[in-house]
């Protein structure tokens, strides 16, 4: 047998054009829309494989991994990016974005499609986990790494944050400060964070006064109405504290509180979870529970590169540890 | 001739591993590392085209983009990201991101290395733009579209701002406010926005008393540095109204003034260019100029795929035109 690889002459002859043209058009140069055409095609049928594709699969290198997120508006989002191109700088894998939506059969569809050779490996912060979504993760047949919370059983790497002991941090800072009715503005119920960052409240505030308000998204507009809404209470029920299932959301309370003539933090003491860049910058300076978003992206490049190079060890978790940041508005120096 | 295209049976023979094995490595599945090695060196030598790849070029699908940006944590880059794939959706095209340093020469080897193979179009917004990667955008053999102002003789797409119309508007607003010292805080003179809005300014403001600071970076920071210099000034000397160069300048120089006590607008009116989603946010509200940053994306993503369709075309330019937002930072309703 003596199969070669087909080469440019062969090419060029199976798609009737001249040989300059198929280097043209195999290295991306301007060319006649149908010559691109018949040089794809027939390099297709001939198997003719490029000297650049030719090196990547020898080199193993050129890996392609797919960053799968719901909104790449949120800032916790674009950190968690850095984080990934942190994790694979020096490893020659380029990043790319999916940005879906947020429905789970969306991005189980995604996750099919990626398997089908347009990906070596996937990242993926799914805010909602059907159980649709988990099972096309789990037979991918291509490395997976989920960032956030899954069941112990699920056969999937893992970076993991802990909302409980965020929502604990973050409760126990604003009791410390002298706030004695807590309000919680949590995000919406049927997300993981939403979820379980609702918990972790209703557990710690079951013999307090606490009053809970659940809004539809997490970001400055829901933060803004859960403002309205806490405004409109009588003066013996309003709050002294909100606790914000995230940093957007407490944002917008802050915004809302502000225009309203409130003092942060004498009246009102606000704090949020993510601290996000701009916490930091919001005049006053957002109190926050820290969840590393950078960090994780991080993490999460790191376990898909070893899942890459070990396909069957088992599966592995990593957890971070939040942090509380205290800062204007609970606490004014 | 019988050249025909490789199989996976000779791929297997060539690498000494069975069919299945040969399956699970180029379908991207669980292998021993030196399995996958020897299935890869094997594929490389017989010029095997896997199905993905092959239907890939068929089909003219599943192209990619590249985005470059100097820095993914610039909010702005986020929104022209969004813009991109905004841009690029439906189309079947993939989006990678490359987030390189500012320096030219960096962007130059990135340039070149993109045209090897890994990429079939490119957007890039290069802050600093030297002749050397000038020179590397337009002998590049892939697609390439600058978000940016270029001279008009560079043969290139590009999607570009009007900068001195948005310090125009932004100096005429605050004079219409009542400011009667207005000063500059711009970015980088080495940069393209930084020296063309700089110049802008000094050409409005030749005949007042216009003071101008110049900054290191586009940054939340410096914007609070610049602060720390104004407020050492004298009283007589101090301005009642600061126009930055972009809105983290801008929020950075709001947080300095609002830490030591000054009413915006009352005593400082501010007002950024850019309008990035923190903008809105920020309490008091900052107005700003937006540039669209979005739409630029978007419209990149359309030139691109117009350049990839049409080669020879001649370079097409896009301008956006700037408009003003104006919020509580120069006007307390």
């Amino acid at each position: 047998m003596t199969t070669r690889r087909p080469t440019v002459v062969q090419v060029a002859r199976r798609a009737g054009v001249s040989i300059a043209s198929v280097s043209r058009v195999l290295n991306g140069k301007a060319a006649r829309p149908d010559t691109t055409d018949r040089v794809r095609a027939a390099a297709a049928e001939l198997g003719y494989l490029p000297d650049a594709a030719a090196r990547s699969l020898k080199l193993g290198s050129g890996r392609q991994v797919t960053l799968a997120v719901d909104d790449i508006g949120n800032p916790v989002y674009s950190e968690l990016m850095q984080g990934v191109v942190d994790g694979l700088s020096g490893s020659g894998a380029r990043l790319s974005i999916a940005s879906t939506g947020q429905e789970p059969s969306e991005l189980s569809a995604l996750v099919r499609n990626l398997s089908r050779g347009l990906a070596d490996g996937l990242v993926i912060s799914p805010l909602r986990r059907s159980s649709e979504l988990l099972r096309s993760l789990v037979d991918s047949p291509i490395p997976v790494v989920v960032v956030g919370n899954l069941a112990d059983a699920v056969p999937l790497d893992s970076v993991r944050i802990d909302s409980a002991g965020a929502v604990r941090l973050a409760y126990r800072h604003l009791q410390s400060m002298g706030a004695a009715r807590i309000a919680f503005v949590g995000g919406p119920p049927d997300t993981a964070p939403g979820s379980a960052r609702l918990t972790a409240f209703r557990q710690l505030a079951q013999h307090d006064d606490g009053r809970v308000l659940v809004t539809g998204s997490f970001t400055v507009r829901s933060g803004e109405r859960a403002w309205n809404k806490l405004a409109a209470l009588s003066k013996a029920e309003r709050p002294d504290a909100v606790l914000a299932a995230n940093d957007l959301l407490a944002l917008g309370i802050l915004r809302g509180a502000l225009s309203a003539g409130v003092a942060v933090p004498e009246q009102l003491a606000v704090a949020g979870i993510d601290d996000i860049t701009f916490a930091r910058v919001f005049s006053p300076a957002l109190t926050s529970v820290s969840l590393r978003s950078r960090e994780r992206g991080r993490l999460a490049a790191e376990l898909l590169q070893h899942r890459m190079s070990e396909p069957s060890a088992p599966p592995q978790m990593r957890t971070v540890t939040p942090r509380l940041v205290v800062r204007e508005s609970t606490c004014r120096s």
